[in-house]
């Protein structure tokens, strides 16, 4: 049995404007309105290969990565990292967690592969190559002269009859080294990585003793099936990658090719390639229309978009933003997030769909003395006892049952029941059912932040 | 005194994702965020040169049109048309209620002409020639070959020592013809008349009899200062513009060349050549940030948008739509529109603000069992009496007064007051006060169609 190890990390800033702060890559509908995470849950559910999956992600994004393994509906444990410190910190908290000759199957939860069985398949295969002490990282064979991505050079091949020792990393090369190294039978480094519990907690020891020694003291003596990792302990971990860490220097490096297509769906470019695309070239995703449009990526998840005669584009419209760019264009997205994020006077209002721990809330509606959201609370969650001291708020039940407190009162409200928060009245809403329940709160008031919350108590240490 | 006459039509469908057929295009915030008929009320807005004006539009679009009136803030007379009907009966309409030898100066309310001062100094210069029994065509220095519009053919300079007769009139010719015309001194076609109604009235007569009957026999015998012509007598009319009507036949026929610029604003490239350019030759409306972006239109109304890299683009975005095009595709816009009405099954939900008499109302969010929607109550106006068979609302007053009719109960509402409506009751939402009123409606229900509304009592005639 291999435990699945999920790295869940990274904000995806090139991804915007659907990468946000709070709304990690994993869990954002980037391919046929699925997300990657539920595909790679999806990939590791076969219960005569993989353990239940522990799944490493930040401890902010705990909701929103929840909230798809709840879909999923299958065990997973967590481990929640209080900042984050790259994959070496985080593949030497999960190793530590499981100790022993387990193997454990490193995957990145925003990287795409479509097929599955060739996934297992070579799993499966590589299986006994990480038995015998190896760290297995798997190879992808190049679709094209990529510079953003780690090379492998293929060494001599094991014993085992599978796979090859690795030669060496190269990472990110120039344009014209790539072409060469394409030639010589380079690989791409998929960053998956096949090894037991026990090498890996050995290799981290010898190469990178402080991330090895800190990540482990970040874990709880008696660890249950969701690890918050100290903080104090953790922050000690220098910020560093595993292949740095270890893979360049271990000599326990073999690699396996992948029998899979695979993407990391890194850049909008790379959502092009990876998705359907039309007789015209064409990736068109949510309500588009496309009139003499080629080779163009088309992403909507609300507003309805048109485009027309023109070639090449990447068109990204969310519920409150829109990305027009190129494909070389979209190479440096993250040049135009810091744009905008030195614009902010510019800004009308926040109408993005923020997580938390309880669930999530988006703004539909702002004026200069009101506001209306939605508020979805995931089952069994419930916001902080909290109070205002400038608002007051209608709460509109519309789906789901809540909970809700009013300073003594505790009422129980169904689709179509309201109820009215007075200022400064001690409030929470909980949903004590088993599915979602969305609320409509319009609040009226002369000051309306989101730091008008006085926390009285909360379940989430806030 | 000159009575201006602004005609006040057309859906746009050109400028679309702004332009719907509710939101009549000189009402749209095309220019610096402010629409043109705001500019042509202040353009006229002299009373030592301008009556006040006569605005003849849809009734469909009295709401909106009369928003702006509103702000405005000046008296206006309305003539409300059923349908439309082209340029030639809207003025004849407006010529048999003014009668008298009266100059009217027929304007367009979507035409852009910044410098006011050169606008009322031509008006003024040709007063004379109107009163001398011409019918003034406003002629315009062509600045291009463009293809859209009509050519004037000047001829024999007139003895009142302004303008000169026209030799003839030149629908959108092809562009090789406008070459030569531009080269032989023609002027494009502004489509404003400065005319005494008594001339207009005897040169419909004889050129376009049916026009002229029918237009007159559509207003009440004794008008007030708002118009509703009648649906019979005005569907006789032939839809016919004043060009064809009058101007290609009539010996009155005179123009005077323009001394201040003039745009249509017929497509988005007109407006981003009205618009005022950056260095880059960009003009950005809205929450709009552009990073090497050059020769580009950019428009928001409320997402934040963020362009990359990309030269002459078209980007409007919309509360609820994108359009993405270039200079060449924002002429043929109308396509797209086609295009899309034609998916309908791709609609999540209309999230579009839609014009009523009494004011307007938007969309804010939309799931299976209930729908979120801001409803803005103009002074004075109220909405239907009515009922729902499927839905029950809950009404938070956000901004303004209401009076809220529910059954036998009447309750005065201000800001943070709700009301909630059950299924089959029936109600009534009413601004008696001398500022909008702003409602947020929560529906919940099995059915959420716009259908569902029995009216049991509307000052709208509905």
């Amino acid at each position: 049995m291999i435990v699945p190890v999920i790295l869940c990390g990274g904000a995806g800033a090139r991804l915007w404007p659907l990468s946000r702060p709070d709304a990690p890559k994993p869990v954002l509908p980037l391919v046929e309105g699925r997300s990657t995470l539920a595909m790679t849950l999806e990939r590791v559910d076969q219960s005569d290969l993989f353990a239940p999956p522990v799944i490493v992600t930040g401890a902010a994004h705990r909701g929103p990565v929840g909230a798809v393994v709840d879909v999923w509906g299958k065990p997973a444990r967590f481990v929640l990292e209080p900042m984050g410190r790259n994959t070496a910190p985080a593949v030497a908290a999960a190793a530590a967690l499981l100790g022993g000759d387990d193997l454990m199957m490193v995957l990145a939860a925003d990287h795409l592969i479509r097929d599955v069985e060739g996934f297992r398949a070579t799993v499966k295969a590589a299986a006994p190559v990480a038995e015998a002490g190896h760290i297995v990282v798997f190879g992808i064979a190049p679709t094209g002269p990529a510079t953003g991505y780690g090379y492998i050079a293929p060494g001599a091949a094991l014993a085992e009859g599978v796979g090859r020792k690795v030669g060496r990393f190269t990472e990110k090369p120039d344009a014209a080294t790539t072409a060469t190294m394409i030639a010589d039978g380079y690989l791409w480094n998929s960053g998956m990585f096949l090894v037991r519990a026990d090498v890996m907690t050995a290799e981290l020891a010898a190469h990178a003793a402080e991330v090895a020694r800190h990540a482990a003291a970040a874990l709880p003596e008696t660890p249950g099936d969701e690890v918050l990792l100290d903080e104090g302990a953790f922050a000690r971990c220098p910020d560093i990658s595993l292949d740095y860490a270890v893979m360049e220097k271990t000599d326990r490096a073999a690699v396996v090719e992948a029998a899979f297509d695979w993407s990391d769906l890194g850049t909008w470019p790379t959502v092009l390639d990876a998705g359907e695309a039309d007789a015209a070239g064409n990736v068109l995703q949510g309500d588009v229309t496309a009139v003499d449009v080629a080779g163009s990526l088309v992403v909507s998840t609300r507003p309805r978009v048109g485009v027309l005669g023109v070639r090449g584009v990447v068109v990204v419209a969310s519920d409150d933003a829109v990305l027009v760019t190129d494909r070389a264009g979209a190479e440096r997205v993250k040049d135009l997030s810091k744009a905008i994020q030195a614009a902010p006077e510019k800004v009308i209002g926040d109408f993005a769909r923020h997580y938390r721990p309880w669930g999530n809330y988006q703004a539909l509606d702002l004026g200069a003395t009101y506001q209306v959201k939605r508020l979805v609370v995931n089952p069994g969650k419930r916001l902080s006892l909290q109070r205002h001291r400038h608002r007051a708020e209608h709460w509109t039940v519309v789906e789901g049952r809540a909970e809700v407190t009013i300073d003594d009162q505790i009422l129980d409200l169904g689709p179509d029941e309201s109820a009215y928060i007075p200022r400064g009245a001690v409030h929470r809403l909980a949903n004590r059912g088993a599915v979602p329940l969305t609320v409509i709160e319009v609040q009226n008031g002369s000051y309306l932040g989101e730091d008008d919350i006085e926390r009285l108590e909360d379940d989430f240490g806030r």
